[in-house]
């Protein structure tokens, strides 16, 4: 088997298993939302678009931030400790980069698996059960790479122990040039946006550092007017 | 003053001054025939572009390489040491990653420079001497990073010493994983792909590791009937 890392979702690549990743703070949410008993999570990638589409759904709790802070009118923020607790069964979420890595993963894979630090042994079993080559896609930031996606990415590369493309090697090798989660998600342009933007969400990048502490493997549904539909 | 590098010719990335490697080979191919005498190099995309091209001008001579080895009717392949000692003053060279990355960072920059191992000191000097941001546009292989390009771009990096991007920190930060160009170069898909096609062309690997041996600074003069024309 063999596993290929994408940096950025315009990168080429496929797959038959897709796992993306958009650790701080998208991906980290979702899986923390479906393990706290959310049943669905809808991404869609603009604001309007998640009003929108919460109104054709006629419920659902509406969640999502812009430069890190709650998006205003929304219920809540995108910080994953505010999920702990499910205040519905529908999550409705704006995540600009997180929902564009979902739908380019779509585009090329069979299946999709939605990773995080909190959630890497339970993808990592999926993703050797699916017996297919896999490929990671990691959100980024607008287009550009991000370490902390970066570090993810390698931690799942390292954990799989599958043939690696050069971009797989890459992302490998990285991990090793920190002490752990925590330095490179603080090194990140997401981390860094983070604390600079909203100082006291400072407590998501430990919070998101976890590894393998949620055993549950979100997966993409299907794609619903431009949203994608996301349930264990 | 900021240094940026995108892994493939897709990934988004803008700033005055661009940087291109496609260090195995087609770069340090143009630094080498620069320096031995060549007037000009033009590169095309494709076998056909290359002939027509060299129809066109009523001469030159043509070279480059399919698989690692010379195409069948060309002068010369993609060998930089075939490039020691000039043939004519025009070479039109046949390279598909390396014409697709110098046409993406003309798009995207007001200058672009040609870097390779081969002139390293130069180039960085030619960067800080513009003054400007600078984005480092890695060809890769077939729109998928390569660790042979991401290491030169972490070594021009690690030289500036200027403000770095997430992408910027990642290329540097794989440098300091391998003990040296020679073993990243043969880590790599392109380094391993010279080494399966055309074992006689593995001496190219310890040439094209070279650090600052050539005082040259390839610049891309225009664009030409979809060919670059480069010269000093």
């Amino acid at each position: 088997m063999r596993v290929d890392v994408v940096f950025t979702p315009d990168e080429a690549g496929a797959a038959p298993t897709g796992i993306v990743i958009d650790v701080i703070r998208a991906t980290s949410t979702i899986c923390q939302a479906l393990a706290s008993g959310y049943e669905r999570v809808f991404c869609a990638a603009e604001v309007e678009d998640a009003r929108a589409f919460r109104n054709e759904l006629g419920e659902g709790v509406l969640g999502g931030e812009r430069k890190a802070v709650r998006i205003p009118g929304f219920d809540l923020g995108n910080s994953p400790r505010e999920y702990l607790e499910p205040e519905g069964t529908t999550l409705v979420l704006s995540t600009t980069n997180g929902t564009r890595a979902v739908v380019a993963a779509a585009q090329r894979c069979e299946r999709v698996l939605i990773a995080s630090l909190l959630n890497l042994s339970a993808v990592v079993e999926a993703t050797r059960a699916a017996g297919e080559d896999a490929l990671v896609v990691c959100a980024g930031v607008q287009g550009t790479l991000a370490l902390d996606d970066a570090f993810v990415a390698g931690r799942i590369v390292e954990e799989l122990g599958w043939e690696r493309t050069d971009a797989a090697e890459a992302a490998a090798r990285l991990v090793s040039t920190w002490s752990g989660a925590d330095e490179a998600f603080r090194a990140s342009k997401s981390g860094r946006n983070l604390m600079e933007n909203a100082p006291e969400l400072e407590l998501d990048i430990p919070f998101c550092s976890r590894e393998s502490v949620l055993d549950v493997v979100p997966r993409l549904v299907a794609m619903r007017d431009g949203a994608a539909e996301i349930a264990l």
